[in-house]
Order: structure tokens, then C-alpha cells, then sequence
């Protein structure tokens, strides 16, 4: 069989379906730098607007896992969890604990933040002497024992992908339902887990604006996960607001480990445990995902899930005494208190100029390679509905000394355009748990 | 007024109309180097499948066009003639010296081949010292002394189009109105003529393949050459066979010189009246365009443009002798007639396949930068049509002792494949001329 880039291209800029054979030429080619990236971005462009069907999806799914190297666990126990992404989303930091004091193995394999969603990796190297660059064997060792461990992502994993993600970002090719299912299972399948729970976000400060769009996605995902052999449960959630109440990277570990001690219930907690008990459930530990929501409860109220983090910092060379001392994480020494001008009713709060907001103070990336600034961000105690008095506070930044007129900026396009405040109580907001689907291949 | 190469590409992607502003942009920092060759490609994979209309077409023609260094004659009688490409086409030989024999100026800039269609500077270069490396200032002079002038396209001259064409070629998105629109208007407005010819070419051996395609891109370059102030005379031709009987660097020189000592009137000799005609009618030397062809063909018949031809060497640093001793070219060597196997009418000629039989030969490129050998090439006597004996000589390959194994094959192929011959006469096929068009801005 011959092929160039430019038949591939033009089959797929013609509205044609694409063989197997050819997704995976070229990206071994884009891999080995025969096939250049500017024909990859027109591509990629001509996926976006003409589609790929499932079995092209899967075949491009294959080709980006392939491209690198796969675990193996061969164990039903293994189970990952994945988000699309959101603004103050850290249910990795709840759920995994919570899921491995349950008896889950949970490998977490994760991402640095971009634009206005941070990233895992960031906020737990918050932690000081956390190390997230462990080598596969240790990766398994402490697998094994612990039944938790958090790496970030390497190069050795699905390297097709983050060549094809960088592109994306910047040619406008992100929000396209087939190459987000191949960026994200290409991962996650390399990973080699029985099964993954997927959180699917839809709303303002998604990727996924629209419920339609989300369940065409989840569909999409469910599809590719049962074709390579793994079962999957997901789980569509709301993002049209901040989740949780804190946002910054130090500060998103304060109301994490808040959340282990049982301190705080509120939207946070509430994802956290639907997540880790489908992972109880696809784990084969509960029978259903009702019983492991209520074991994940359980390991939550009982203090095991803090146990587990304690023991997986200390595993992984992090501080452990920041537990109980959250100086230890760096912090941003100034506070500011923006109060609310009028009273009434929050009708909205613009999440994704929220995460933009953390990016301008310096704890979010505006390029990849941005050095992050963890002790800088904001914690917003208020959610949509709520109804609040003239002078309450409506946000508190934390920020540096030298950021005095950026943060007098930022208070004043919160409390005027960020949050809009009216009359009449909002009628009722859709769930934070819009729908649940399950799909098991075996 | 901000904006961002990720902003415009979205834009093009989700089907809106870009600002002027935008596309100028998105053109200088594509020069400046800002915006990336990967974003460009994107851009033209979106404008590809969700088109520009005329006024985003003539933004781009404008942006490309003002990305290097005009010129500008301010003389009506400096007339430009442009042909979208085909095999076989040396109209340029021939309608050039014809039409500045009518004085008519004629600033011709062109281009080197790339795939199955030769270029006009590489088959004028078989002729042994012709130098198309002009400045700008002796190429004003010898176009006011002579009327006649042929250089390379320069660096200076709209350099955007040098990059997108470049990118356009290896992205699969060539075939698109706009951009070839944009393409061309670019080069011919930024050469400063009062007015332009174009040869439109529609069938299997030009990019255009249907007649509804070649018309469209002929309304839209009428447009934008208006709306730049230009008068345009369009004429659509048939490439559905190679034009006249040479194809190769050197014989296609040889044809031409036999066409303009008259001895020989077929399909090339027909076309490149026409057109002559059109520059003369468009230069205002003639009222009509039928006048116009009168005085092309007498500048023929009279000798006059042979003249105009030898001076235009000899002006060019080239050796004239070569319009009485061929053989000052390069020739190859080897010979090797094709014979029908069977008696009938021929029905088809792949004209696309005779183009890349000269890039298989050595005599056209590949790559840009490839080296061309001016010897090799066909000469293919017959038309669709015409009928045949068995044992006529359909094709005759020109090629290198080396060659042998190459032009076995080849000619095998071109007796099965390239030529079809069937036993009914076909039905008459459109005419060589198939419509012309004439718009005048002032």
C-alpha cells in the first residue's frame, strides 16, 4: 500500500472515510517528522469540520496510543478517573484517596494546567518535596502497595498526543468531539487500567458548552472505551460555575484536605464521592454504584481517605506535616475583600474569566513552559442562587504586594461584571450530577 | 482594534466572514513570522471548505498583494496575460512577442513548474544564456525600449503568496477559488499592468476539472481585478488533451519557433491568438477583439514577432542563433516511437499522466529545487479524435541512454493507458475556445 500526507488530507477535506491504514501512517509519519506539522493542523482542520465516524475515531485512538509506550495491570482493580476540565476542579485529590482506602488501585497519571483550567500536577507540587517523576517501576511498586500513587505525564506515554494537543491550542481545533475522545483515551488506555470513570463537564467554563455536546462526547468516549476492552462510567457534571470554593493551587489543597477531615460538605465533596464510588462499583467492590458511593462515604467520614493521602505524600517524598499546618504550602501574603455593591439574588458567576483571572495572577499558564505562582488566587464562598446582602463579601483575593493595581483591577471587574447579581431568586439551576451513564465490555 | 491568529482561524472554522482588518493581520504576521506556518495551514484548510466571499477575497488579494513591492507603470498599453497552467501550454512564446509586435507592452514575470504542469522560466532557459535574474529598473527599460521583457518571479513581489502557495501545495488545499484568486491577483496586480488576459483552463489536465468551476473562478477573478481597478479579459480553454504537440523544456521552444515562422497552424497556434488578440484589444490598439486577432495574425505572418522574439533573446543576454540552429539546446539523444496496436479513433489522452511522464523523465519537478534536464520530453502528433492505423506512431519519447528501462515502461503504459482508442468516432468535444469574457473597470 503507498500513501502520501497529501492523499490523507485530501480524502479527509473531501468528506471521505479515512481506512485505518491511513490514520496510522500518518501518525507514525507526524511521529518519525516525515509528515510536517502544518499538514497535521490542516488535518486536523478538516477533521473538525468533517468529522470522523467511530471507527475512524477508534483508529485514530489506536494510532495515538500506539505511538508510545502502554502499561499493563492486568488487574480489575485498576482504575483511573478522568475531567474534562474545569474551573476549581480538584476531586482528584478527594476521590483518589477516598477510592483507595476502599481498595481501588488507583493510578493517576496527570496533566499540567493551560489557559483557565489548572492542572493537577500544579496544585499538588504545592506540597513541598512532592515528586510527581517516578519511573515506571516505582510507579507499580507503589501501585501495589498503597493502591495510589499521582505522576505526571510522560514523554514515553502517547507522544503522538501531545504533539497533535499542542497544535490544537493553537489552531482552533480543541473543541471537536472525536479528537478531544482520541487525546483523552489514547492516554487513558495507555495507561492500561480495567476501567475509567469519566467526568464530563458541561457549561460556561467547560469545553463542552452544551449538554448535547457533552452526552455526543460521553457516547463518543463510551464507544472507545468497550471497543479497546475497558468498562466505563461517566458521569456528566455542571460547570457553569467554580467547583468548591477555593481556586489557586495551594488554596485547592487547603479545601481538599478541609473536605478529608470532614470539615466542609458542599458541590466539591458531593462530585467527589459520586466519582470514587463508581470507582468502588467498576472496581468490583461494590455491587452497585449506590453501595459504593456509600462505602466511599464511609471512608471519607471514617478519616482512611486523609490516612491515604498522608501515607501517599510520604510516599511520593512530599511534607506530610502540611496537614495539619497549612503554612508549609507557599501563600500569598495579601488578602483583598471585594463586598457586594447591591443586594439580591447571584444569577451568574463567569467561570471560565474566573480561571483567566488566575492565570493573570500568576497561578495558571498562559504558555506552556509559564512558572506558576501556587499561593496566589481566590476563594468564592458564594454560589448561583444565593441571596446576599449589600457589603457581604463575594470574593477574597490572594495576592503579592506588587500586585496591588492588577488585584484593585480584577475586584472591580468581579463585583461588576464576573458576578451578576439581580431581584428575583433564579429559578432552579440544572444538578451539579446532570446524568450518569455505565458501559461494561466484559 | 486586538486580535489573535486562534481568534481568526475560529472565526473562518465556524463559517463567519472575516473583517478586512483580520485578514491583513492574519497576512503580516504570517510575513512577520508571528503567526506560524501550522496556523496558516489551518486557516486554509477552513477557508477551503467554508470559502471567502468577494469582499474577504479581495482582502486577502490586497494583503498579499501589499506584502512586498509594487510596481506601476501608469501606461494602458502595459497589458499582463496569465493562463492557470496546463501540459503542453507555451502560449506565452508565442502570444508575447505577437502582441508587443502590435505594440502592445508586455511585462511578462513568471513561474518555474511544479507537478505535471512546466513553467514558462524553465522551458525559456533551455535556450543557452537567457538570463530571467533582472532589477527592477532594467526591466522597466527594456519594457519601454522593446515592449517585450520575461523575467522570474522575485522575491519582492508579494512574498506572502510564495509561503501559502508553498504550504497550499502540500496541505491539499490548491483547488480553491478564493485562494487561487487571491494567488494570482496578487503577483498580476503587484505587477502594475492597466490590464490582464487570463487563460482559464477546464478538463482532466488543468486544476480546474469542470467548466462550472473554471466559470466560477473566472467571475471571481473578474471581480477582484475590477475592484482593483484593472480592465480583464477572460478567456476559458479546454485542457482535456496537452496543447499543440510538444511537451518538454527544449521541443516545446521548438514549436513555438516553428509556429511563429509559420509552419505549423494547430490548436496551440489558435489559442495564442486569441489571446494575443485580447492584449491588443485591451492595450486600446484595436476597437474589437476580432480586430485585435486581425492584427495579431498579421504580426505573425509578416515575421514581426519572430523578430520581436530574436531581439527579446539577444536583449536577455540569450543566444539567437537558436531560432535557426535548434540543436544550440538541449536534446536527448534517444528516440523511441510508440505504434497503435489497433486501427480506431482516439477517444481519451490522460493529459494529467503526460505532465507527470516529463516529471518521471527528469524534465519537470517534484520538489522544488529539483534539477531539470531541458532534453527530454514527447512529441504526441495526434488529438482526440483522430483516427488511427495500427502501427502509427502515436507518441515519440525523447530520453537519455540511461533511460531505457524507464522509457520502456513508460511507453507501454502510455500505449494502454494514456491513450484509449475505440472503434466508433467520438462525438464532437467542445471547442479548444469554449467562452470568453470581458470586463472593463473604466
Amino acid at each position: 500500500m503507498k500513501t502520501s500526507a497529501y492523499e490523507i488530507i485530501k480524502k479527509k477535506r473531501d468528506g471521505q472515510t479515512l481506512t485505518e491504514y491511513e490514520i496510522k501512517w500518518f501518525i507514525d509519519s507526524l511521529v518519525s517528522g516525515e509528515v510536517k506539522d502544518y499538514q497535521m493542523s490542516a488535518l486536523l482542520m478538516a477533521i473538525f469540520l468533517n468529522g470522523l465516524d467511530v471507527f475512524e475515531t477508534a483508529a485514530l485512538t489506536d494510532a495515538m496510543l500506539n505511538s508510545g509506550t502502554t502499561l499493563n495491570f492486568n488487574d480489575e482493580k485498576v482504575i483511573d478517573k478522568h475531567s474534562t476540565g474545569g474551573v476549581g476542579d480538584k476531586t482528584s485529590f478527594i476521590l483518589a484517596p477516598i477510592a483507595a482506602a476502599c481498595g481501588v488501585k488507583v493510578p493517576m497519571i496527570a496533566g499540567r494546567g493551560l489557559g483557565h483550567t489548572g492542572g493537577t500536577v500544579d496544585k499538588i507540587e504545592a506540597i513541598p518535596g512532592f515528586n510527581v517523576s517516578i519511573d515506571t517501576n516505582s510507579f507499580k511498586k507503589k501501585l501495589d502497595e498503597l493502591g495510589l500513587v499521582l505522576i505526571g505525564q510522560t514523554k514515553d506515554i502517547a507522544p503522538a498526543d501531545r504533539i497533535i494537543y499542542g497544535l490544537r491550542d493553537v489552531t482552533a481545533t480543541v473543541e471537536s468531539i472525536p479528537l478531544i475522545t482520541a487525546s483523552i483515551m489514547s492516554k487513558k488506555l495507555a495507561e492500561g487500567t480495567s476501567g475509567i470513570v469519566m467526568d464530563i463537564k458541561v457549561g460556561s467554563g467547560a469545553f463542552m458548552k452544551t449538554l448535547a455536546d457533552g452526552r455526543k462526547l460521553a457516547k463518543s468516549i463510551q464507544n472507545t472505551a468497550t471497543r479497546f476492552g475497558r468498562n466505563i462510567f461517566t458521569i456528566i457534571s455542571d460547570m457553569s460555575q467554580p467547583l468548591g470554593t477555593h481556586i489557586g493551587n495551594s488554596l485547592e489543597l487547603i479545601e481538599c484536605f478541609e473536605i478529608l477531615k470532614g470539615n466542609i460538605e458542599n458541590d466539591l465533596s458531593e462530585l467527589s464521592l459520586e466519582l470514587a464510588g463508581a470507582m468502588v462499583y467498576l472496581a468490583g467492590i461494590s455491587k452497585t454504584h449506590a453501595k459504593g458511593k456509600q462505602m466511599a462515604k464511609s471512608a471519607l467520614t471514617s478519616g482512611k481517605a486523609l490516612e491515604k493521602f498522608k501515607e501517599m505524600i510520604i510516599s511520593q517524598g512530599g511534607d506530610s506535616a502540611v496537614i495539619d499546618n497549612y503554612d508549609i504550602m507557599p501563600l500569598a501574603k495579601c488578602r483583598y475583600d471585594v463586598v457586594a455593591k447591591n443586594s439580591g439574588f447571584i444569577t451568574t458567576i463567569d467561570c471560565e474569566r474566573v480561571g483567566m483571572m488566575i492565570v493573570d495572577l500568576g497561578g495558571g499558564r498562559r504558555n506552556v513552559g509559564d512558572k506558576l505562582d501556587y499561593g496566589v488566587g481566590m476563594i468564592i464562598d458564594k454560589k448561583v442562587g444565593d441571596k446576599i446582602k449589600k457589603g457581604d463579601v463575594i470574593v477574597t483575593f490572594f495576592y503579592n504586594q506588587n500586585q496591588e493595581s492588577l488585584v484593585g483591577a480584577l475586584a472591580d471587574e468581579f463585583g461588576t461584571k464576573v458576578i451578576k447579581v439581580g431581584q428575583g431568586k433564579p429559578k432552579q439551576s440544572r444538578p451539579l450530577i446532570i446524568e450518569t451513564m455505565e458501559k461494561w465490555s466484559k
